[in-house]
């Protein structure tokens, strides 16, 4: 087939940008072997055009117009890869209203002000891709939005920000505290100078809702989005968690309740938190600054995904599949889920049910023990596992209960009751993490063969 | 968006076909909300329409004549999941010819005789999709040919038969032999009655011919391939293994040398054989049936995916994707590789190099393992490490040798100067599976951030 040019303007140079001209250059050819499409690079928006860069492409140009690559009518698709909100929304509004084609890694805007996007897309009828939005080389949006597009998808779990996976995974490995690895994060490069959109739970949050906009249909507001991120966690409970087989993850999750609120909208569990994850689970195993998702689909099963969540050429590799797509002029209303979106009502974070790892710190004497199971019997948890450990130099113990699945209610109120009567300060809580069941089951057990 | 309508023909109603059937009557609104498709079943063919079958959705008939579904002007496309290579080729050739697309499952059909349909659907500007040959609901093709478009792929490996996996698996959970393993699985009806195709190699034989395609776009020749199965795995190696930290999985593996023959033909890497693999790796992991493929790729890095590679729904889940892609009115020749596309050679299996995992039973006699250290050096075999375990009720011992990296050339025969000067009949030898390395590097070390 004769090979067709795909003219486009690059907003952007930074990790994300500067990947992209990288693999440009260097795998055109590889590009046109196996899709007869050619990527032309024409112009790159900068704030400073001054400042020295990599080399461009031939015939590729700087430029610090925005309008330079919004209203230049040689110009087939707009890349932005600059981040922020307020000039990323400008450039892909003006981009699309100029008949322009958008591809964008912007999970922030997308999650937060996303909505009017697509709509404006669909109303133009240009395609509006961000498979580099969400864990980076994975394509999950892809798999999501057209390979699981026959499926009911019951949850879908996932480690989605590779910084917090970094310290979790030192903190672990060599049993630092957590400013000492955020700190050695922050000067080999993979935490940023402000930490707090990693580590707080925020990347991770933006990355959810737009998973769960293609898993669900549904509409959530960011803003109501329970999130908990990972500046609490302790060496020590990740060494206490591990003696119990476990690993200590920030966890996206998402999960279809198949039920509605009183007003008729669909509910949803969905939050942002850390939580103990089986060794004997894939999640467990996904070290450094790797990414990964599970879901849970009704008719393919059980399907993991593992693969880098940043960096310049992984991310660069997404955009460039989107790109493709573009070239290709795939459909351009396929956005995966209907344009009329229904909103989603949350299960009240009280509500949801988990298993809980509890540690505390107590003087070692008599009736101790039994005092703290009261206060959890009085609730209605009750335990599946308890482990002392050695004591420090004050005399106090460490105490770890795990228990059977049981509401956050409960376990708060127990909580509470912990402190109250016995005294106790120091309490740490994390959710189990647990394979998602009921609520949508497998809707027939899948056959393996021919009868 | 008004909803379109595909109306298509079903060739085949055993397991995927059954599943086709089910998932389009259950996820029919499902699959029009997310994609504003719907699909409808009009023609099933059968080889006896007079056996009970499930109920098919409204409107839907059964048939015994294949033109009822190439030739009818109302169908768009063609589903071919009758297996076998004789009526499948008539059939899908007829439905190109007649203007239908077509979707298959028939990967022996596509890896032995593949590539004239490949050509026809492009003289007939015809849809041909194949997602669900390949790993069952795993979005394996679409991964390679659309998400990791702009990479160069460096080695693909896979564990893509889930029979094989199953027994394995059972193998080393439960210390079976091979040959109780395997009726057990016949039993649950993971194996079919006769269980060559998978425990003798073939079948993931001909899903990697299909993903070297994709991955190198280079053709193979099928009867080419080195193809090892499981048959002669005793239980005894698989316990001997994870003492020193290893599974043995039944593994398809492909890597680029990029090196070329002596006729200029590009020279690849690709066999289908046992090995050990660490418990580091997610390979590893991979337990009963599933499936799972890592992926090398020099943007995105390390890809792993694992799912369901067989079973009714995860097989129809992959089956309605392509056609949804159909819908979508995709471009006709997305192939994901050149149809004048290059033959490759095949690095001589001799020359490949790779740890591996010798087993021997010796007697236990003063000089044995000098004997056998000797025989090794002098084929510049070294070791990393040696295992003695308790002998049997014969006066053997089995003494396990882990190599360092060697060719296969110098492995035999280092084996069999063994057998010849030791007088020991019983060696087993497997490859250690190794991650692929410097044949193609990464081309630059990924920047998790901006500088």
């Amino acid at each position: 087939m004769p090979t067709q040019i795909l003219t486009i303007g690059l907003a952007g140079l930074g990790t994300v940008g500067g990947g992209l001209v990288t693999l440009l250059k260097k795998n055109a050819d590889i590009i046109e072997r196996r899709t007869g499409r050619r990527i032309r690079l024409k112009r790159v928006l900068v704030h400073n055009i001054r400042k020295k860069r990599q080399e461009l492409p031939d015939g590729a140009q700087l430029t610090d117009k925005l309008t330079d690559l919004t209203d230049d009518p040689e110009i087939d698709a707009v890349v932005e890869v600059i981040g922020g909100k307020d000039t990323a929304r400008t450039l892909i509004a003006r981009a699309l209203d100029q008949g322009k084609h958008v591809v964008t890694a912007n999970k922030a805007l997308l999650a937060e002000e996303g909505l009017p996007l697509f709509e404006k897309a669909k109303e133009k009828k240009r395609i509006f891709r961000y498979e580099a939005s969400v864990a980076g080389a994975i394509p999950i949006v892809q798999a999501l939005k057209d390979s699981l597009a026959s499926n009911h998808i019951c949850a879908l779990t996932g480690i989605l920000n590779g910084t917090s996976n970094y310290i979790l995974s030192q903190m672990t490995a060599n049993s630092l505290d957590f400013a000492t690895a955020l700190a050695e994060a922050t000067e080999k490069g993979y935490a940023e100078a402000d930490p707090s959109l990693d580590i707080d739970g925020f990347d991770t949050a933006h990355k959810l809702i737009l998973l769960l906009r293609l898993s669900f249909g549904l509409h959530y507001d960011f803003a109501k989005l329970p999130i908990q991120g990972i500046r609490d966690i302790a060496a020590f409970d990740i060494r206490l968690a591990q003696q119990l087989g476990y690993h200590i993850k920030l966890i996206g999750q998402a999960r279809d309740t198949t039920r509605t609120d009183a007003h008729g909208t669909p509910l949803v569990e969905a939050a942002v938190f850390p939580a103990l994850v089986s060794h004997s689970f894939l999640l467990a195993r996904v070290e450094g600054s790797f990414n990964a998702v599970h879901i849970k689909a009704d008719a393919a099963g059980s399907l993991f995904f593992h693969g880098r969540g940043a960096g310049d050429l992984p991310t660069a590799s997404a955009v460039l599949a989107d790109l493709l797509a573009v070239a290709r002029e795939e459909y351009p209303n396929n956005t995966g889920f209907a344009l009329d979106i229904p909103k989603a009502s949350l299960v009240s974070p009280e509500e949801w049910t988990s298993c809980y790892y509890v540690r505390l710190m107590v003087h070692d004497s008599p009736g101790v023990l039994r005092d703290i199971a009261g206060c959890m019997a009085n609730e209605n948890v009750s335990m599946s596992k308890v482990l002392q450990d050695e004591g420090d130099a004050s005399g106090r113990v460490p105490l770890v209960l795990m228990t059977h699945e049981t509401s956050q209610r409960s376990m708060d109120r127990a909580i509470q009751a912990i402190r109250d009567k016995l005294n106790v300060r120091e309490i740490v809580c994390f959710k189990v993490l647990s394979w998602p069941r009921s609520a949508c089951p497998l809707f027939l057990p899948v056959r393996e063969r021919a009868a």
